[in-house]
């Protein structure tokens, strides 16, 4: 995000396996403004070149990702401790969404807490004992038959939801176009419907006066802007010229 | 979604490069529950195997997937057409978050319109052109120092957020309006393009190209609905006519 709010939290891999999937998990988190990573006992050791062969643009967060031999010590400066499963657990802890666990670590990060977020290795998650620190666990909306989703597409899916509730680089309304004023469509209409008369187009008689409001009320109703009703104009105009005149106007 | 309560939109992907990467977003799909896939010219042809080896469990989405040469035949049957783009473009259409355009996108379905999103190719994204049937851009709230996402995860973050959301009460379908199948603003843009062809309005040369598309674009960002494209017909059929030969339309 162009101006985070306040500091993301913690991406901590616990023994990830392959490098690739390292160096993947670090774009996620770079996607959505996070450069904040932790790594417990990756399997393939560190440095890892695969991952930084994956990583390309995000390499400085692999860079600076912070080495643990086990969780409880990734852990150990943390306040709050959030574990992602895919699938449900006989755990005696809060199971939050996603939407819930990261309203919940914004408002703990904005009262000064450090926060946490542990995502397991690629096979298997995380075990029962690495959840044993967490407070709370997240569980992914996903399709019960067919929840599989890659550590860097977990990884993505909390950055998105980061980002979505930070507002970040939220759509500049200047990009919708200003509207055409009341007055310009009138002049349109005016234009129009007198091109309409011209060609009998409001026929028969008694029918003419609705024809006319069906009209009115939709160009009225459409989203014009000014640009449009000059090129509305320029349509109107060359339709409703008399084609044996030869006149371009 | 475990019990999706209204059916999710059509993901639509505009000539796709690598198989994998139709795979990989098949399984995204299907991990928030959607399979409805298709796809418009894929570099590669179709079946592709590398497509179906990524896809793995997934792989009914691609056998289900429908098959189309261009982006208008691709969205003819589609009431609202979103198209997701990396970059801000200067495109007079409204701008959406995902989180935003699936409000709407629900809001829509709920009403009983067709709904579908446009994905762009792997590297470029989509083109101009492919915009003009869209009603509406999607930017993703990426960080803009590190914005690239592949296809796959663009897909997933868009079919996360549409799980995220339902279960939401959905917004009054009376408020939306029945809009025209693209297929019906298509066929009005080629009556109204004839006329003006036979009127010389495409002129000078080499404006001809830029003149057509500003009208097309126009045309297909208005919130037509069937009646008003009834409305235009008589419009265009009425200025369009040579005043001389007497016949009505």
């Amino acid at each position: 995000m162009t101006s985070p709010d306040i500091l993301p939290p913690q991406i901590i891999l616990v023994r990830p396996q392959m490098g690739e999937n390292i160096g993947a998990a670090a774009r996620a988190m770079l996607n959505f403004g996070n450069d904040a990573m932790r790594l417990v006992a990756p399997r393939d050791g560190w440095p890892n070149p695969a991952a930084n062969a994956m990583a390309s643009g995000a390499g400085r967060v692999l860079t600076d990702a912070r080495m643990f031999d086990d969780v409880d010590a990734a852990v150990a400066d943390l306040g709050y401790v959030y574990a992602t499963t895919a699938r449900m657990r006989e755990v005696s802890k809060p199971v939050l969404s996603p939407q819930e666990a990261i309203a919940d670590a914004r408002a703990r990060i904005g009262a000064g807490q450090k926060v946490g977020i542990l995502f397991g290795p690629e096979r298997a998650g995380l075990e029962t004992r690495d959840l044993i620190p967490a407070q709370a666990i997240i569980t992914l909306p996903v399709n019960p038959e067919f929840p599989s989703l890659n550590l860097a597409q977990c990884v993505l899916l909390l950055g998105y939801e980061w980002a979505r509730q930070s507002g970040a680089a939220l759509p500049d309304p200047h990009t919708v176009q200003e509207p055409a004023t009341r007055l310009e469509v009138q002049k349109l209409l005016e234009r129009l419907t007198g091109r309409l008369e011209e060609a009998q187009f409001f026929w028969p008689e008694h029918k003419a006066e609705p024809m006319r409001r069906t009209l009115e009320n939709l160009f009225y109703r459409l989203d014009l802007s000014e640009p449009d009703i000059r090129v509305l104009h320029g349509v109107v105009r060359t339709l409703g010229r008399d084609k044996h005149d030869g006149s371009r106007g």
